[in-house]
């Protein structure tokens, strides 16, 4: 796999070989001089990166153990002359050719894992002061501007002031949104065991549809919530695409109370990872406030979009919810890896994850910091150890403000309406689940060939999707399967993604649809396509 | 609270205002040249940091609220001019003064968090390529990289190489200690749980010493063993010091087993918290053994130092044991966050942590990556999203080299060695635990008026910690209780100290004892003090 062709020029740096891992103290490690002149070689590799980042395939076309033939068996016991340089043209010939370039305007997969300059940046500065905010204490401004931020974010997306610090709520920065429905469970399961008693972990139910990120079924078997207790709701295209009925949930709860269990959780979404379908939020609360199920709002791609007033009723219409997260990282702007967390009542949370323990080395660190509400915040998470998101959010909501992350949404919403009007032109696709923020979801009409018959219908979509992603400068997109249906899945919000690309991306899949349905219709053999 | 008086000169960059962020499209978030200006002004600011670090007070003197009560109740809707020069300011003016300096010469707390150029250059890189590798085909390289460099790293600490790929184990890079400890903690539940059925999760337990670090305790409370069920072997600071018996821990699986409850795991320590205790690892495993329970060992500081060959006998010590665990971001210049966590059978993990819905987008995938042992990495954490940790580490091992990091080890152990000694030399003062790596416990002997009593003797101590830590300019340390006595910890292991600040430190130490002696003996107040 070669690299593209003029990446050898535009990302080698030469430089003054780094001679002091011999000298008998560590301090050479973090010399303020070779910081800074090896900073700006990572810097303009970067900057190089981004200017060129088209000139790559999205997805690789490597097959698994390509990489690791071609390194060393061990590491090596002295570097080479100028270690970072070589190490930088590694970078450039073995692994940028191996990567799926996330940031590639035309990363159209899964969602996006959006990064801006400052978002980066603010990466490297956290990494550079390298704190660990796990108390107040152990560092106090990271601490405290974690607590700001994540009441300006949850300002900026509407929500609903019970769930900030200054409504009585409060948020927390974490990794994923893996980790906040973990937390928020474990708050949950506790609050409802001390009430039906600990031995009664076996009877406890949790809820969600058959949407749900399967990071709530991990979470749920996490935290020893059986199997067969996981209620999935089923979906239907018809009607409310793809969110779960109100009335049937509150019968599988019912049915649960019923049958002696114990209902305990609900892990709605706005933003499902399919077709990014929205549950009825405010109306699955209300079906679950009779048994006292914590009800949790997954919005983890679209909470990003309740920044814009046009969305602002998705963010009040969690107001009956206990906790809501949203991920920064996917598509506001702030890198991987950032998920924002919120709750009413926190102190349900710090119950379960706390520690009161003071024959160790925190004590002093964890006492210290209750005056005036400030928090500890590893006993808001399943970590001690915590990275200082706070101060890329701080820098991506300060440096470009509310408004650009406005537009930068909205853009792209603009762009995927555009996507959706181009599939809803063309005869032989259909739009396989109504547009959601950015998200479009289309797949091939069967053919009257096929007969209407399923399996034939996504064999076809299938191949469709194989074929757009083989191509080696067209567009990256993935797939779902939702009711039975295996549909193509492009989501618009890469920062880089302007419209051209959705045009050309389109016009790809166009290409090799027409290819395949003259394949299918025996007129000729697929061509090679050379897009 | 004033920043250190020059920082207004070495941390302040002057540079032209980005007006782009009116325009239509998300792109100009993300301009190379743009990022390359700004990456500029970051790494002189970083550079300039390390240059002065010295001159901040390590922990702040600060109190709750100081910073919130100064920064904006929301965030901007447009951001002011040049908005990354005045945030740097308000780094500068504001952060930088209310954070704990964990990269200060002169921080000794808690263990280190040590960073190097190419450990935070690493993170840098990452966050700008910003891929999200959690199945191969999301991001081949990365995941290749992961499984190379884990296995780099555990052959250069010397782990018997069953816990490697190449020696049909395997490894990852996660966040933190905990999630290691929770993700093998949950397999070696589950498949315990497949064995005696599930519905006797009740009946598990969980076994440590009472030095364990409360990581473990968070852990197996999240994955739903009952609190009562979490057996603790005590230590005590003769013969083995701080280490639990081989015995008593038979005795209690014996017991309760005897029961009718079932003995699952046993987290062991190689360097703990408190005062870095090694246990007995090779006789723990041998005790465990007849009850089929799962031996962790959580290195996450002493297994660094595994990277000697004067301590690889520890790494050939967990040979019987299932998992090990370390963190590169502690004491091997990686940075903060990343922990290293190596099976000899990690199917039990996949098995545990793993999904097979094909329902979902992950599908296509996580199929692709099954040739050629290639891993999807989210089947192996709690998470789904993944940061790219290998990089900073291959960084770190290739552009260092492994001797490089073997001096740096030992040149802490040898500056603890001589504060050890130092101390040994002051007849007022003892060794309060045997010194371990490079942490050395210490504390005042009680003085004879004290007669003795143990609860004014930890007082003492606790006002000298004080005393220390209120110092300006003087060092930053910690404190542990064990068997009853308030020790002081001075963990060396920043990347900048030297000699000299361990001879400082030990000088302020010597200097506030004097004072607060002088004063229990009632011969003079305390001084103030000024070093």
């Amino acid at each position: 796999m070669a690299p593209p062709s003029h990446s050898a020029s535009h990302l080698t740096n030469a430089s003054a070989p780094n001679n002091c891992f011999t000298v008998d103290t560590p301090r050479c490690l973090l010399d303020p001089d070779e910081f800074r002149r090896q900073g700006h070689q990572i810097i303009d590799f970067m900057a190089g990166y981004y200017a060129h980042i088209e000139d790559y395939s999205v997805s690789p076309k490597v097959t698994p153990g390509f990489l690791r033939s071609r390194l060393p068996a061990a590491a090596p016991s002295q570097p080479e002359p100028d270690a970072l340089a070589a190490a930088l043209s590694d970078v450039r010939d073995l692994i940028l050719p191996g990567i799926t370039h996330w940031q590639s305007p035309r990363h159209f997969a899964h969602f996006p894992a959006s990064s801006s300059a400052v978002g980066a940046l603010g990466e490297a500065l956290a990494a550079g002061l390298n704190v660990v905010p796990f108390t107040w204490t152990a560092s106090p401004a990271a601490t405290e501007l974690e607590m700001v931020v994540v009441d300006w974010l949850g300002k900026a997306l509407h929500l609903p002031e019970t769930f900030l610090f200054v409504g009585g709520g409060g948020g927390t920065f974490l990794g994923t949104s893996c980790e906040a429905i973990l937390c928020t469970l474990v708050a949950a399961r506790d609050r409802k065991l001390a009430e039906v008693g600990e031995g009664r972990i076996g009877d406890l139910v949790v809820y969600c549809s058959d949407q749900t990120h399967f990071a709530f079924h991990k979470a749920a078997h996490i935290a020893g919530i059986r199997k067969a207790n996981c209620r999935v709701v089923p979906t239907r295209r018809e009607e409310d695409p793809f969110a779960p009925s109100p009335a049937a949930l509150r019968a599988a709860m019912q049915a649960d109370a019923d049958a002696g269990r114990v209902p305990l959780f609900l892990c709605a979404t706005v933003g499902t990872t399919a077709t990014a379908a929205v549950d009825p939020v405010a109306e699955l609360c209300a079906a679950a406030a009779p048994h006292g199920v914590w009800v949790h709002v997954d919005a983890a791609y679209a909470g990003a979009a309740f920044i814009c007033p046009e969305f602002r009723h998705l963010a009040e219409g969690t107001g009956a919810a206990d906790s809501v997260s949203s991920n920064p990282h996917k598509w506001l702007m702030a890198n991987n890896d950032c998920c924002a967390l919120w709750l009413k009542r926190p102190s349900a949370l710090v119950a379960a994850l706390g520690t009161d323990r003071d024959d160790v080395i925190l004590r002093d660190a964890a006492a210290d910091g209750d005056g005036d509400g400030a928090v500890d915040y590893k006993d808001w998470s399943v970590t001690l150890t915590r990275r200082f998101r706070a101060l890329k959010v701080w820098l991506v909501l300060r440096c470009y403000g509310v408004e650009a992350l406005r537009g930068a949404v909205r853009a792209h919403v603009r762009m995927a309406a555009l996507l959706e009007e181009m599939v809803r032109a063309d005869a032989r696709f259909e739009v396989a689940a109504p547009r959601r923020f950015a998200l479009v979801c289309f797949r091939l009409r069967s053919p009257d060939k096929l007969g209407g018959e399923k399996a034939a219908a996504n064999e076809l979509n299938r191949r469709l999707l194989e074929a757009v992603n083989a191509t080696r400068r067209g567009p990256y997109m993935s797939s779902a399967t939702v009711g039975g249906e295996y549909l193509l899945r492009c989501a618009v919000g890469s920062t880089l993604t302007e419209e051209r690309h959705v045009r050309e991306a389109w016009k790809v899949v166009q290409h090799h649809s027409a290819a395949l349905l003259r394949e299918m219709h025996g007129t000729t053999t697929p061509q090679s396509v050379t897009i």
